[in-house]
């Protein structure tokens, strides 16, 4: 059954989350994609909109990218989609509704309608160069998820997808166990798998769950009823519009990533609602607060979002009362707690009641908790295993959980983004590392911003920049004009005049001092940031950027 | 019983929290302070080091501060003294170990001896000025904390405290209930209760539940141990000795902070351990695994810190290994969940095991949970109740708990920072607001960095500047040189020369084309700007500071 040819599988880029935003499939000049998503940047990356794999490796001459095959819709597998195909070719393969998504994306960065999409329906099996791809149907917090069953030459690997085992799927479809049992019951040779849950005992309850709280706090409460949540999550959205629907209530879609999700799924057909019941932001402000639900984005706390807006009184359109109820139907997402804790506690300053946090049942993970994960390995019986999807520890948790069901030490594989890991004949082993990790985007910058420019803009951040002037004639070397000070982000400057002029009167004192000869730059700006940096620190305890500029006149 | 002048009681200062670091009682022209504590700056205050109160109004010769009482010895509750005290001379009450920080704090300010320190036992009455201030010992992460039962001329105001109801605390000694109790039999005016839990329901487990599982896990790990805790969780460090002691471990003290502490509880009798029991670093080193513990810093995963460090290999004397078991015995405060994480992470990457997070039973909160918080209001039965010690959300949650417990509507008052609340002849009201907030320290400036030294670091972190100097002839207005374009943190120099002599080219040109005297320092100024902002917007997507800088000669 297995070929001769070495298949090497390889995690690539992201922040933290290993393999989430892409793995590369290699066999014989074969590669595949399977995602091209992008991460947030981490707080250190200042100024930095977006991060994205390097696919230098992809690039190099290793072979040829016959294919990228998408998992679902969600940002960090969909994002970096323009950028990649900016630089390379290849037909991109998905659900309709991660494509419809993955469309809106790179129609939004200008890249042209010129992409070969090819949607697929989970179960179906496409060929791709060398592979033969499965699509199988799992549950996510995304509609048309699928987990990947390759059929390559070195033998089946299955992907997982982002998933969790959901017996009660708002659309009714759960995740194809009789295509795992068939898969774990032929020779799966690898298995890659969802560890974002790996520290979270028992299982992931039913979204159907959320569809309850959310039916029951629109039939007691007597307000409008704001519901925030990520725009993705169309299930959720179902389970809004079909609780407002059942209650009388007329529903409002606010928030530009809100109303494009929603556009798109229901065109898609991924969204039902009778034609009356969505009405515009004007009609539901004209309604009963009984009569009314507004469905938005702010769920992270974005400071820009709708519902950010609303907490200070600064939406176009919407301005909350008491009465009103909020509902926050998502957790925070590391990094965002504070920003959502403010806007929880505006939205009370306004009266509002809130409904949030881990008791309100108003939010369900979409991943799988510690018990279907296992379940998971139970039902693929792979010969080697791979965590993936997840910051170190939580790979570190989920190949305990391996071993817990019977793998055996050797056959739970473990690296980090770039590690390569190469089957041959059956047998599976790292095999080195390729170049890998993160591309920085900042504006229409990709990868031009490095630790140089960083670490300016931390120094800039921190304590702001002084700039010192000095003019020199360039006939003798003389001092004609400055040191002139200008600070920006330092000390206020029109309250630190004296401070500047003292620190203007140091310089020009040194200067004189050393006899510097101003046409030699190097020596004159070392002199200039040494005397000036020390006389401030000494005077306010900051180091701000020293910048000495000199003009030859 | 109550006279007829007015009691004010004025919560200050502070990020977020309300009269967390400090609150004002003032009963004609006798001002007493509770707290004097620090915020740590929030992620948009970039470089600053930490945020007091503003104490502009009771600068303002409002009254006179007649004393500061502290209920404990936390950052948020002392770490504003030295300031406070820089600007005003007062009297400082509190219970040994609190005063034992507090002097550390005011002597690594440089400010002097001259402190007027008054240590008060648990259970003590103190005169200070018209007021008469009990001391309760209640429960909390800090030993000595204790609540206030300050008997004002207009009543009786109970300040709880950071508190727990812990039934088995650490020391043995529980919270003064009976005191309570008797409080409760008189007519209390006023409670203030601390509403840092008021999220949480059910009770706040014991500290002793964490010396259990402290215990067990030195008892069957064969390994190393590592302990990182808050420095100040004299309790939890105390319980790190007993197990370490009764199993034959040697414990090293590692961090400077951890060190702080423990060398100031050990000298005040808080803390207790046979001589041989605390090894050097040295000496811990050099002992087999299964003989070592390990307490220090870090739990917060400052990046400084003593595990951070470690983390990443890079402390000067202790290099994790296989085996090494590293207790995160702490929950990451709002805001640094990131920096934990990334600590774990790396902690696993050195193939050390990481017990963490709320299933380990390694940490429990120091504050009571909601039930405590109902208890509290029962025991002391006030006629009126003020939530402090909390987020908005918290303080919200609170008042509604009070309302559950029986309280009134209008007993129930509610505010921010600065609002004024007022008591006279029995009754309680809200009375304006007084000037509050909160004072920025960056170094050695206190309250200096305002709104436009943000700003300004705001736009040089995210997009870096650009400087444009241009020399003119002071005669003429005639350009003589330049323009001179230097970046720091907008793009790479070296990369971007072509970039830079374009946007000088388009500089160039507009100045020509509208014959400009350079003289007129403000059009020319705004011309720079404008044409440059322009150009590199159009090239970058990016909008860095632009510094347009003239130089006469």
């Amino acid at each position: 059954m297995t070929a001769t040819g070495t298949l090497r599988v390889v995690p690539l880029g992201g922040v933290g989350e290993i393999g989430k935003n892409m793995i590369a499939l290699c066999y014989e000049g074969d590669i595949l994609i399977i995602d091209a998503g992008l991460a947030f940047p981490e707080e250190e990356m200042l100024g930095i909109d977006v991060v994205i794999p390097d696919i230098t490796f992809l690039k190099e001459g290793s072979g040829k990218v016959v294919g990228v095959v998408l998992t679902h819709g969600h940002e960090d597998h969909i994002g970096a989609l323009p950028y990649l195909l900016h630089d390379l070719d290849a037909p991109v393969f998905g659900t309709p509704l991660t494509l419809g998504l993955a469309e809106a994306k790179v129609r939004e960065k200008g890249e042209s309608g010129s992409v070969d999409f090819r949607p697929v329906r989970p179960g179906q099996r496409v060929e791709i160069g060398c592979f033969q791809v499965e699509f199988f149907r799992v549950n996510h917090a995304v509609p048309d998820t699928v987990g990947l069953a390759i059929h390559s030459p070195a033998g089946i690997v299955v992907h997982s997808g982002d998933f969790k085992f959901d017996q009660t799927p708002v659309d009714g479809q759960v995740t194809d166990y009789h295509k795992l049992a068939e898969l774990g019951r032929s020779e799966v040779l690898l298995l890659l798998s969802d560890s974002t849950n790996a520290e979270r005992p028992g299982y992931t309850p039913s979204e159907r769950v959320v569809g309850e709280t959310l039916y029951e706090i629109m039939r007691t409460k007597r307000g409008r009823i704001l519901v925030a949540s990520f725009a993705s999550n169309v299930h959720r959205i179902q389970q809004v519009l079909d609780a407002a629907c059942s209650l009388g209530r007329k529903v409002c879609v606010v928030g530009r990533s809100m109303q494009d999700t929603v556009a798109i799924a229901m065109q898609l057909g991924y969204l039902h609602a009778p034609p009356d019941l969505i009405v515009s932001v004007e009609e539901a402000c004209r309604l009963p607060a009984a009569q009314c639900v507004v469905l938005c984005t702010g769920s992270q706390g974005e400071p820009l979002s709708a519902l950010a807006r609303m907490s200070v009184g600064e939406h176009r359109a919407i301005s909350l009362a008491p009465g009103d109820v909020v509902i926050i139907a998502a957790t925070p997402v590391p990094g965002n707690e504070k920003l959502v804790h403010r806007t929880i506690d505006n939205l009370f300053r306004r009266g509002a009641e809130v409904i949030y946090g881990p008791e309100s049942g108003v939010h369900v993970s979409g991943h799988g908790s510690r018990e279907e994960l296992k379940m998971m390995i139970n039902l693929v019986r792979p010969r080697y295993f791979i965590p993936i999807h997840g910051e170190y520890r939580h790979l570190v948790h989920h190949a305990a959980l391996a071993r817990e069901v019977g793998l055996g030490e050797g056959q739970v594989l473990f690296g980090e983004n770039g590690t390569v890991f190469a089957f041959s004949q059956g047998h599976g082993r790292i095999a080195g590392r390729v170049p890998s990790g993160q591309v920085l985007v900042d504006g229409l910058g990709v990868g031009d911003v490095g630790s140089v420019v960083l670490r300016d803009r931390h120094q800039l951040a921190r304590d702001g920049i002084l700039v010192a002037v000095l003019a020199a004639r360039a006939s003798t070397g003389e001092l004609v004009a400055g040191p002139d000070l200008i600070s920006r982000g330092f000390v206020y400057m029109r309250q630190s005049e004296e401070l500047l002029t003292e620190a203007a009167r140091a310089v020009l004192e040194v200067l004189k001092r050393e006899e510097l000869d101003l046409r030699d730059w190097s020596a004159v700006k070392s002199v200039v940031r040494e005397v000036l940096g020390r006389f401030v620190y000494e005077r306010t305890r900051r180091r701000p950027m020293i910048l000495p500029i000199i003009v030859e006149v």
